[in-house]
């Protein structure tokens, strides 16, 4: 399978979606409105809401639902954690994915509520979009909030933020960090793919599981290419964690251990895809492609 | 009637819904959930979920839903508007109902990511409450995420700003940033309330539109309360939005219109809820309130 050949037309739709379901960066305000858009349209992976629809495909049974409002909510929720991450307050990045970040291209209080909006939006387009499937639309609400919340997304960034100001967390800190601040969203986004498909609910904890661990080695891969890589390959800062002293599965466990450990990591995600049903093979071979992306 | 003693079973639920429904301040990260429950547990007037709760039983009919939830969720909205309008590259306030805004509180990173949480934590409260009746539950969220939007609470938010950095706005301006910054989070606890006590449509929009013009009263008092009241009785610094050199319509329509203006508003809320079904007097008797109020 040339995996770069089945990524394209997902990642298509989504930026399709995204064009479509966000407000028109010329409604007032216009500065607002235009700044959500810039945050969305940075470039990245789209990891996330590719997981949602490739997830969604894997049934497709009776009761499936279109998983692309699902799938942009998702990466609405991320492009908002990046662009409140990346504030003076908080990481104080100037880049992200090879363009100034938003507060440096915009302010410092459109960043901020820019970032509110697009959390805010990522709830207005899953209320909008399944409003005709009212159980669907609150079980993606649930998901998603619960990912997002003060538990998991949120609590794992300010638990990242208290490890680096006390410069010191022990294996099991980053651990929560790392399930928290990343596995989070990745398992969120493989259980709402799974239920716009119209999956079962065993179906949906797999899924749910499988993307725990993928979001696990996706992490440890990131804190090793920050280790590794260069501010030009990684398309931001290399080198910050270091420098700032945070606590890595590089520094916590060595180069060598986190190469194994993420390995490990996405070994079991595998594992667990492949027990699923359907075609699980383009699942597969994106989760084993994150072992080995360089930025 | 004696508004105080009516009002205090309300208040009291609601307070009590607070305390059930976040996050205890023990549960980790206990900095997050303690600067959370620091936000929602500051003396405010609760006029927000006070309204959901007389909003829902006004009806009451079959198919009624505890409107607890709905109401917390409006307050952890208000909240987290009121936090993040606090920081430093927004308002930039020290003081809120008497006590330290949460980034002088706390600090600076865990405010914003306390207003992050609480924002979401009202799409999780309302995912949770309202599972076993899905319909209610979209429709609360899909209200909740529309008025607290990029099209309007963030949107006024926006406005506002950029209307005090140009010092400059025209009375149209000032109508579009209470209606939305103001005025949208009141209509929402309006309809929410009427939606859990079951109210058929029609209802749901009366109770919108009440509002609305209750809304933008409220917001006329508050500035005419800006340009009159003192620090002591507010609660939070008085006099700040004409030494920012900011629109209100105080400085767009001056006192005596604005007093007008406010008590126009205020009477037509009061008429549109006096031709609603149900007991009104309750809640006509708050809306006369929020005219002489003095904080």
């Amino acid at each position: 399978m040339d995996l770069a050949v089945e990524l394209q037309p997902l990642v298509t739709r989504v930026e399709e979606g995204i064009e479509r379901l966000l407000p028109a960066a010329s409604e007032p305000p216009a500065r607002l409105h235009g700044a959500m858009r810039y945050a969305m349209q940075s470039g990245g992976k789209r990891l996330r809401p590719v997981l949602v629809l490739a997830s969604s495909e894997l049934f497709g049974g009776a009761g499936a639902a279109d998983p692309l409002p699902a799938a942009v909510a998702v990466e609405c929720v991320h492009a908002y954690s990046l662009v409140h991450d990346d504030l003076p307050c908080m990481d104080d990045d100037d880049l992200r994915r090879g363009r100034p970040t938003l507060h440096k291209a915009f302010d410092e209080a459109t960043a901020l509520l820019a970032g509110d909006a697009l959390l805010t939006g990522a709830f207005e387009i899953l209320a909008g979009a399944y409003s005709g499937n009212a159980r669907l639309g609150a079980s993606l609400v649930a998901e998603l909030a619960d990912a997002a919340g003060s538990r998991r997304l949120i609590g794992g960034q300010m638990e990242d933020l208290l490890a680096e100001r006390s410069h010191r967390a022990s294996a099991e800190d980053l651990k929560f960090i790392h399930l928290n601040k990343t596995a989070a969203m990745i398992e969120a986004s493989f259980a709402m793919g799974a239920m716009c498909g119209g999956a079962a609910e065993p179906s949906v904890a797999d899924l749910r599981a499988a993307g725990r661990e993928l979001g696990l080695a996706f992490q440890i891969v990131d804190d090793i290419l920050d280790a590794t890589s260069d501010t030009a390959t990684l398309g931001k800062t290399a080198g910050k964690d270091a420098r700032a002293g945070k606590a890595t599965y590089v520094s916590v466990h060595g180069l060598d251990s986190a190469r194994i450990l993420a390995r490990e990591r996405s070994d079991s995600a595998i594992a667990i895809l492949r027990r699923l049903p359907g075609d699980t093979d383009f699942l597969v071979a994106l989760a084993g492609s994150l072992l080995s992306r360089n930025r």
